[in-house]
């Protein structure tokens, strides 16, 4: 939003401001231990920022202090009074401070298929980051998951390019708010453009390795769409693209990113993200270089470096590199932001609220309800589920069943003081009836066996044994893992099946007779046929946050599960790239059929049960053939068929039947939620426009080809027409 | 080769010959079983090539006279007297025909290192295809090697874009020789451009998923190559590139390849290839819209159709959507072929002298050379080889022992009548001494145990075990294996690993205390770490072709194994992509050590034991700097430190240390071989242009930066400068 009295405002300040006050606003600085220290940095140095990474100050006390005081030395003690900007890099949740409230991960959200509640979880996160002082969070990832083994897919929204967009347009309106300068909304960062997650092998951070038809068609729209939802910060992804870092690329960062795309907001570089370019990717021989590259590529914002980045660039403007007018470019991008957020109106915060707004009743009971809505139900064999609450035992078991870590996944992990947060195992004791016995026998570590018998002599014995299993909280090359052997032993994380121990367990107990439902508390999809195979109940929990009560909310029968897999798991790792929207290709060659699948996946993207059913029917629309700048109406009508209300997430797929570019088997374009009574029906409506549909060209423009179109909701299909003479 | 007089009779037959005549240049017919179809095919309706596949007519003698027979009823039964054009699909030697020379799989071929051997085979099975009539081949392959699940990679030279270009230009002056004319030369078609080999997913055809810097940086390389060894043909491969079939794409049949790479020869429509635009892609709505599309896009032969393909074009032509200069340009091109290869002067062959002619001695002593330098040793714990030719009791065990097909693998296949060739276990009993029992026992069939327990009892009474597992001939969706089950069992093409018949036979045997040795006769490498750690010898012998004499010569130590990996053996399908020639990216995140490792092959690329041993030493640079168009001379002394003579393949790899665009952690750049006396040492020159290290544009063309560049040689490295101020 911009302010015609702000501009002027900017406009003096600009006018007023050494090249080294400029180059201020555009460093940042990590939230030293010593407060000294950071409040050094911005009075002596100019330094335009924090970047608040996981400790110190972490307590909604000591944060908001910090923060306030920051503020002060800036407002005060420096010459222009320019406030603080304070980042977090709260990706589900203002996690790094305890107490706070902890949402599932974005992969979890996605499950939910329910962008309003989305946008809800984005606004209480909002609000808690606010109350400690923090002005903008490092969210949401826009990134399309497209290789299991990737250790951050977890805080993607999973495989469809459209289901990304869609969510992470809500988020940044959850996020933003109607104004930012609300003392509740945060300026979101959507990250990690333009692609972060197709990288080789599944390292983290390896190129991505695409076509160019590729990046467009499916990388490309999930930002597109953060932006046009106004997102105020752009960060860059840490791979090469093309053989080109992306925290040096003038194409990508000026070229796609303003040009094309039209984003005005800042580009922040992730942190570390530029100083790759020489210890990362060897185009660059120092570090001087590669802050000259960053910010000759659009680089605004580094997190990180304080007082010696603004020295090193002072130099580069100071021998011609660098031009003030690019500094200047920058730093107005800044100061854009810390109007827009209200900053100079008020940037201090009410130290002793903090603590009370931070996991607020009502603020965990939106992280429930997200958490509800995004349990996948994968399997439900003989109705198993739901367990009834009068059992006389229950046998809880598995390494993830009493673990806020795990629950939590990454990029938060509070350890001291202990987070807020109820795990799996509360969440039974707290859910079953005064008659029932929770037992708890571990069984395992992630890795290890501690006692796979007594948990077998226990599951003998129990009504039903719910078994948790699982990965660490990370599994990635930043191998912060609370399970310090992590990053060596399991989950290495080339592998997609779950460790020898946690098989072990999980066949000990299912071999009793005992009804046995195996939960998931993962970031990952894992890999797991013998389960798939053998165990009658299937949960898939994500990792869910603080909220354990929403897996005990399912298996109870007290919330009835509507999540749906936001990505498909594969059989195992050879059979990678699994995926639902893949490309046709010539088949069949000289043989009656062939062993040829491209799609087999273990669960298919969009699998979710119901302690109901449901059934599609009457797919009709509201024409059979419109022009190439048309919109056509679909409308399904679902069923419950069973005995309890249920909500179903309908999904409607288009198949371009015929184009001059080869175009996905189905990809996702429209997504609805009903809720829907026992025998009764309801309509799922969508809205399709024609040029949405049309095929990606290199050039970033769709061009919509006449032909034949085919929609997919449910088990219900019909094609409809596109005409037109010119492509 | 253009000459004035050919040029001068082309274009009066041109002007003589109608659109229709002129459109039977463009289209082949497959050899029809019944010859008089085959011959009104070219008499009545201009057909002008016949694409000979697999049978019928598959004796040296029945293709000699279809031949004759063909070129008869062209020359003095149609109007203008143009004899046909006789190609065949022979990738390593004339397979298809029974009695021919079978070569290893190029995947063999380029582990001897030895591009003279290599053009040495192509020539040798150039007099067998055109002592029979047959004019060209649909070989070399120049695809790189990039996802070990693919089925075809047996067909390919390696992962290296350097071995695969020297390679494929050796191939290509192999089968062309001086003058294409010669009677024992054939036409080289160089496949299948421009890249077949990174299908998603591994799956035969499906796109080629990489961005245009790895495009041009990995996969063009070899095409340029062959293009300027002066390839008469190129055939498109079936994939789509960045959205585009290739077999309809503008872009890179006129684009890249004729405008860019300046080839002058016919492009050859793949087998259905043309067809798959509106039958694979979906990017074509008909059979006349596919034949419209790959026509405009510059393909010049169409190999089957026939006359049904003629009628559809004279159709698009008469409607205007063809231009007649359009077929003519094809028609030239095709013409131009004919008379390089001295068709119009005498067409025919002697049909008593092509039984003599195939499968000849000399021509197998080459065939058995080029399979004995293939032959690499990946294990050879305490010297279990070789083994003594005076042992009591060899046992020979394992699915690929006695089997010619699984021996030869693709494309060939004769059954009716047998093929020509020795099997391993043949040849084993042709090597050892006459006081040697050779007993065999095979145990399991590829997917199927036989009797492990009778193999694990002659194990054990035997002296030494050769436990001969692998593939089946075909691993692809092709699916011609003479293994019916191929198909839907093993090996399931996702799968790289042994099917279980075959792990507990050589798990059964190799417990036994009998010193064993496994043999791998397979087209693709298999990711084997129990082999791996426990069976103490360990022979790659890929699909060696017609002599498996050339097993037994390294076996029996007649020959000093000299082979070195082409392709990196990953340590699963997890791992994939595992290639020496990875990108470098950033890493360690905040942590202390990583478990990234971006390169944990099993065996890597370059891997090859001898029977001596040999050290390098003294690696020693002409000059430390160059200009951006210098050179720089290498010499390394390797030294044979034991007791027998051997050859070593030695490679030279460059690092660009620093460049603008991410460059290779080491890429190879030179290679030689030396045969070294023991206690002698023997030196390695390399020359290398700086030009050659350039790093690739998107356009193609490259630049040498300034800097610093790493050359290795063994153990040993050196470095030195390019200079320059521009880039």
């Amino acid at each position: 939003m911009v302010r015609n009295e702000d501009e002027r405002r900017i406009r003096e300040l600009l006018d007023e401001m050494t090249v080294a006050e400029k180059i201020g606003q555009m460093v940042g600085t990590p939230p030293h231990e010593a407060v000294d220290e950071l409040n050094a940095q911005i009075r002596d140095h100019h330094v335009g920022s924090i970047h608040f990474g996981g400790t110190p100050h972490n307590t909604p006390e000591k944060k908001a202090k910090v923060a306030n005081e920051a503020q002060r030395v800036a407002i005060e003690e420096s010459r222009h009074g320019i406030p603080v900007f304070l980042r977090a890099m709260a990706e589900h949740g203002h996690a790094a401070v305890a107490g706070s409230t902890v949402f599932p991960q974005q992969l979890g959200l996605a499950a939910t298929r329910n962008p309003d509640l989305v946008a809800e979880t984005a606004r209480v996160a909002a609000k808690e980051m606010r109350a400690t002082g923090v002005h903008s969070t490092s969210s949401p990832i826009g990134d399309i998951a497209r290789d299991q083994r990737w250790g951050r897919i977890t805080e993607t929204f999973g495989e469809s390019p459209y289901l990304a967009a869609r969510m992470t347009e809500a988020m940044v309106e959850g996020y933003q708010g109607k104004d930012l300068s609300n003392d509740d909304s945060v300026l979101a960062v959507t990250k990690h453009f333009p692609m972060y997650s197709e990288p080789v092998r599944g390292e983290d951070a390896a190129p991505n390795e695409v076509s160019e038809y590729t990046f467009r068609r499916v990388h490309l729209p999930s930002y597109s769409a953060g932006i046009a939802a106004g997102t105020g910060g752009i960060m860059p992804c840490y791979n090469a693209i093309n053989g080109e870092p992306v925290h040096g690329s003038k194409h990508l960062l000026q070229d796609v990113l303003r040009d094309e795309l039209g984003f005005e907001g800042f580009v922040l570089a992730d942190y570390r993200g530029a100083e790759d370019l020489h210890k990362g990717h060897q185009t660059s021989g120092s570090l001087e270089e590669s802050l000259y590259r960053s910010i000759s590529a659009g680089i605004d914002i580094l997190p990180s470096g304080g007082s010696e980045y603004t020295e090193i660039i002072l130099g580069l403007v100071d021998d011609g590199e660098l031009s003030e007018a690019r500094i200047e470019e920058s730093a107005r991008r800044v100061l854009r932001a810390k109007f827009d957020l209200g900053l100079f109106d008020d940037p201090y915060v009410d130290v002793a609220a903090a603590s009370a707004t931070l996991g607020a009743e009502a603020h965990r009971e939106t992280a429930r309800e997200a958490a509800r809505q995004a349990q996948t139900l994968l399997k439900n064999e003989g109705d198993v589920l739901p367990l009834s609450t009068d059992q006389e035992e229950v046998l809880v078991t598995g390494p993830t069943a009493d673990n806020l870590a795990y629950q939590h996944g990454g990029w938060g992990n509070v350890r001291d003081p202990e987070p807020l947060g109820t795990t799996v195992l509360e969440a039974i004791a707290d859910t079953v009836s005064d008659e029932t016995t929770v037992t708890h026998e571990q069984g395992t570590e992630i890795n290890e066996i501690i006692d796979i018998n007594a948990a077998r002599r226990r599951a003998e014995t129990a009504d039903a044994a719910v078994v948790c299993l699982g990965e660490p909280d990370y599994v990635h090359e930043f191998s912060q893992s609370t399970l310090e052997e992590a990053a060596e032993d399991f989950p290495s994380r080339v592998q997609l099946s779950l460790p020898e121990a946690q098989r072990d367990l999980v066949k000990a107990v299912s071999e009793t007779d005992t009804p046995t439902v195996v939960v998931f508390i993962t970031g990952r999809v894992l890999s797991t046929p013998w389960i798939a195979d053998n165990v009658p109940g299937v949960l898939m929990s994500y990792q869910p946050g603080s909220e354990g009560g929403a897996v005990a909310d399912v298996l109870y029968g007290k919330h009835n599960p509507c999540g749906t897999l936001p990505i498909s798991v594969p059989r195992s790792e050879a059979h990678l790239p699994t995926r639902f929207n893949y490309l046709p290709h010539p088949d069949y060659h000289g043989a009656e059929g062939s062993h040829t699948d491209s799609y087999d996946p273990l669960f298919e993207y969009g699998h979710g049960l119901s302690y109901t059913e449901f059934e599609y029917e009457d797919i009709a629309l509201s024409d059979t053939t419109i022009g190439p700048a048309g919109t056509i109406d679909v409308t399904v009508t679902v069923a419950n068929v069973g005995d309890r209300t249920g909500t179903i997430p309908v999904e409607l797929f288009v198949r371009d039947v015929l184009s001059s570019r080869v175009t996905p088997v189905r990809e996702l374009q429209g997504m609805t939620r009903l809720e829907i009574g026992p025998g009764d029906h309801e309509t799922a409506r969508f809205r399709l426009a024609a040029e949405n549909l049309g095929v990606v060209r290199d050039d970033g423009s769709r061009v919509t080809e006449p032909g034949t179109f085919e929609i997919t909701v449910g088990d219900q299909s019909a094609n409809f027409e596109v005409t037109g003479r010119f492509v």
